[in-house]
């Protein structure tokens, strides 16, 4: 497992290291070229929705390309190039060529001065501007003086995209699963997020699963609303899910609950964290951060949560230090272990009926003492049984069973398997 | 705030001193008068209910007036006189004209030998008799023999009079406040009390209110059951409401929540008290007290609490240290703050329903962003933007928003009305 | 009060020692004599149901009596007699006669090598085998060679007995009493709860009940299967319940509460226990133990819990050290004391409705204040009459007024006693 683990973490890693130098934004050819890189992975379907197309309150904006942008001196030195760093534009600028002073200059620069070497990523996606942004270190250099300003870019019809993936179980009851692709060279935030799921993906794949999952790659905030306004019909079958962002990174874990609060999807990943090695902290929903906010919007309301290492805001947070040496190939397989057990927890937490609930049912006529393995398992799978058998009037889930008796879940779903064959139980959920 | 706070106080106490020398009791011509001079501050309508009315379980009883009571001694000096102290005769004494032996007579004085310097407070509505108050010191100097015994009293039909002010507000649904007018000579227990909702009252009359509020000066126990008995129509009107009493002295102030327990009535005021810099503690309702006993009778079951600094049953409490002195100008304005606070907020604790609820409204384009004043706010009401849009599905008022975000309820109810004003936000209660 | 429990104490131990030397069974003659001198005592009525009988998912098994059964050595000697002990046999032992080798008949042997003295006790209801339980000390001692076995047995259509006592109270909803007969000369499990349900049903005999009690004396597991498949009509009528077991020793008491986990029961057990002297524990429900697991099946799910001093799994537990010194008259007449008390407040744990709801009744005009007896009493007792009226609006018990307002249940019962007659309360559970 740990080297099995260690060779998932170098390939996320590596997929991570494969992204980085690609210009995303919510729309556009960066967007395109990152889905088409996973499809290398996972069978996702890249979808495309038209400028202009209404979802909910909100517009598809205009799609938007950049090739080139710089900023010269009066010595026609490139004091500034969109070629060496992604972060130097100011997302969605518009195209601009001029000359300013200095003072005018400033204006369309955006800096940290209290994290002076550090480039900040900022957008301007619904208010149109062009602008750089820069060290405040650099910025510092600058002589006054005349700038000739240059951004090819392009604001133009065209689409938004996103990569789809449906994984159909026995069950067309839903796990959603959702990160953000719209963030340009920046590791934790959120390429972290794309390969965990990429990798997730596959294992899903490769299991045999009762739930069907859902995975989405999409831009932030106007990609999940016009996910979810086009696909108002299937909301009712997602049953839970998780919104993976900044799992590369070495903190402990932070699950923040769903809205709900208490939903199923909130108690499995409370159980996971629980009986896992890690760190963690559970924490309250809160109506910022990441597209939980969307999935939680009072209208929609799903039981997704958000499950990260860091939380948004740390110091590197939405820097030119969101790099690569921030993530690690171990941390990021720490992560898709947790985020991997939170979906094998969910797939087996089914709800049974107890078939013979008048009394107990006879086991030995069943052979059912005889149906359990090693000795030393035994006296747990009987209490298994017992535990099993009590409690399946309908209203418990098998997590709820894993609660009351202290017994692992996955050893209460053997054992169900088992009581399901000899007829005496049967899944209703 | 501190000035006028104290200006206030002063006042509340000057009214107070001006009310303590008049005998109330539950019905006569001190409850009258005492309402009379309160009509000088405020509008309050006096009410007339006959004597013999028939109200719930109870006969309004007939109306008791006293002039003069005293004893002599065979000198015929006058060893107690009513003339000198209220608390002297025993409240609702029947008229009485003798000559009794020290024995005898003994028979008819009440003292608190535990506090010998102290006049104790004594009535006997519902149980013909007539009787003296007098301290235990006193009474250890009387001396054998013969004394002369006159009580001028009246009792018979008449009326039951309590005072009335309902200001009306934006919703017909009411906010009660009610305190017993019936002690005569007692500061704390409960000249403090009316003095405290006469100028309550004035602050709700000058403020534009959501809500109505309705305060009643009544008698205690006969009052409150005869104003439920004559009002039940306006009962289902009642969402909240306080009884004042006990509101001059300096102590920790004490919440005795409403029978509910867990009313919108009872989180309002422990909020008010947590945010406020008073000690305070909270008390489980028990079915013993003022008039919340029949507010919260099994029958009516309004979620009105009861509000005081002192708990019933202090030392002074129904004795004569019970005076002026007990209680001060400054504790008098503390408590009118807070009571003040809890109208405050309970007025303004709305619960919305959010227009916009599929995924977050895009408040950019309204202006949203800008409609933010001073840049140190901003990000507090942009938060309060989010929690606000994020809860109102109609279950959460913005009380709950405020537990659950931490944003202060004023800063919610101003951020609740921008949302409105841009069509976001209906106020559904 | 101490002595008549140590009268009592005394009674049920000498009626242990009187039943201890029976070899009973789930079926048998031993059973049939044990509840014949249970009879003595009790009006206790004397089921039979034959072998054969379906009952849920079970059959009631053939009967099984035994009257010899011992191992000679090659010299004729016995070196186990089941006259000896009834541990000795092997619990429904098939008959047997044979001569075998050491190490053949070992496979027949049970003993406890980890408690090498003591003699196990083991059953084989449902799986046709015979044997023989011994000591691992005497085990030691055998020598190669060839042993000759006899069982004298009979496995033959017959029937189950059971023991059944309805007393009838005021109302037909009942309480259920229950106790596990089957096993042979294991004093604390379970001679206990056998001899303490015998004296606590002399004692509901000589009470006046509201509820009607019915005591079961029934062979485990089967026994209870047997009662709840020929008595569905019943069961809707039984609203609480205790199983029986492990009342004689000398460990804190231990409340395994229902699987409904809040019912009264729950609530009154508790209550009665956090008011007694002795030290106990409360523990979940958990679906092993005693018939409390097919009382709460999911089909049945009964009100009932389980009240022992020891838990199962005790050191003595199921061996020959479980006789006449591991239990006491002492602690048997503390355990009756509290099951005693159980039952004492169960029943009077009513729910009453004020019949003057709408403030509080004059209690004056019906003399209540005098109603109420010695002074010192008058304060409590007149709290209880307002908490009562207060709380009595149909879905508080008494035992939740108790827990309310820290007033002994008894005293309530007495006060709402009062109430009743003054017709300002009315029973209505």
């Amino acid at each position: 497992m740990q080297h099995m683990a260690s060779e998932l973490g170098s390939q996320m890693y590596d997929l991570a290291r494969r992204l980085y130098p690609i210009c995303r934004s919510i729309t556009g050819e960066g967007v395109r070229k990152t889905l088409k890189i996973l499809q290398e992975s996972i069978p996702l379907e890249i979808k495309e929705v038209p400028s202009g197309t209404e979802v909910f309150d909100w517009v598809v904006p205009l799609e938007w390309n950049i090739r080139e942008a710089w900023i010269k001196d009066e010595k026609g030195e490139k004091v500034v190039d969109f070629a060496n760093h992604n972060l130097h534009i100011l997302n969605y600028s518009i195209p601009y060529r001029g000359k300013l002073s200095l003072k005018a200059l400033k204006e369309h620069i955006f800096c940290l001065p209290e994290k002076p070497d550090l480039i900040p990523y900022r957008t301007s996606y619904y208010n149109r501007n062009w602008g750089f942004c820069m060290t405040y270190e650099q910025l510092q250099t600058l002589e006054e003086g005349t700038y000739e300003v240059f951004i090819d870019a392009t604001l133009a019809s065209g689409c938004l995209n996103y990569g789809e993936l449906v994984i159909p179980g026995e069950s067309d009851e839903e796990f959603l699963l959702s990160t953000h692709i719209c963030h340009p060279s920046l590791a934790n935030d959120n390429l972290s997020g794309m390969v965990l799921l990429t990798h997730l993906a596959q294992a899903v794949l490769s299991r045999k699963n009762y739930y069907s999952y859902r995975f989405l790659f999409i831009p932030g905030t106007i990609g999940s609303i016009t996910w979810l306004a086009l696909n108002q019909g299937v909301l009712p079958r997602i049953k839970g899910g998780l919104v993976a962002s900044l799992v590369g990174d070495p903190a402990p874990f932070h699950f923040k609950k769903s809205r709900r609060g208490n939903s199923t999807l909130d108690q499995v990943v409370q159980y996971v964290l629980e009986h896992s090695n890690f760190p963690f902290e559970i924490l309250d929903f809160h109506p910022y951060g990441y597209d939980e906010r969307q999935f939680c919007s009072p209208g929609i309301d799903l039981a997704v949560g958000n499950l990260t290492r860091s939380i948004f805001g740390y110091p590197e947070y939405h820097t030119s230090a969101d790099n690569l040496d921030f993530i690690s190939a171990r941390d990021l397989s720490i992560s898709y272990e947790v985020y991997l057990s939170v979906i094998q927890h969910w797939d087996c937490n089914q709800t049974y009926l107890n078939l013979s609930p008048m009394g107990e049912p006879q086991l030995g006529k069943r052979g059912l003492y005889q149906a359990i393995g090693g000795q030393s398992d035994s006296h747990e799978q009987q209490m298994a049984m017992l535990w099993i058998l009590n409690q399946s009037d309908g209203s418990h889930t098998l997590l709820d069973v894993a609660r009351k008796s202290g017994i692992p879940l996955f050893t209460l779903q053997k054992v169900a398997g088992i009581l399901q064959q000899k007829k005496l139980l049967q899944r209703i959920h």
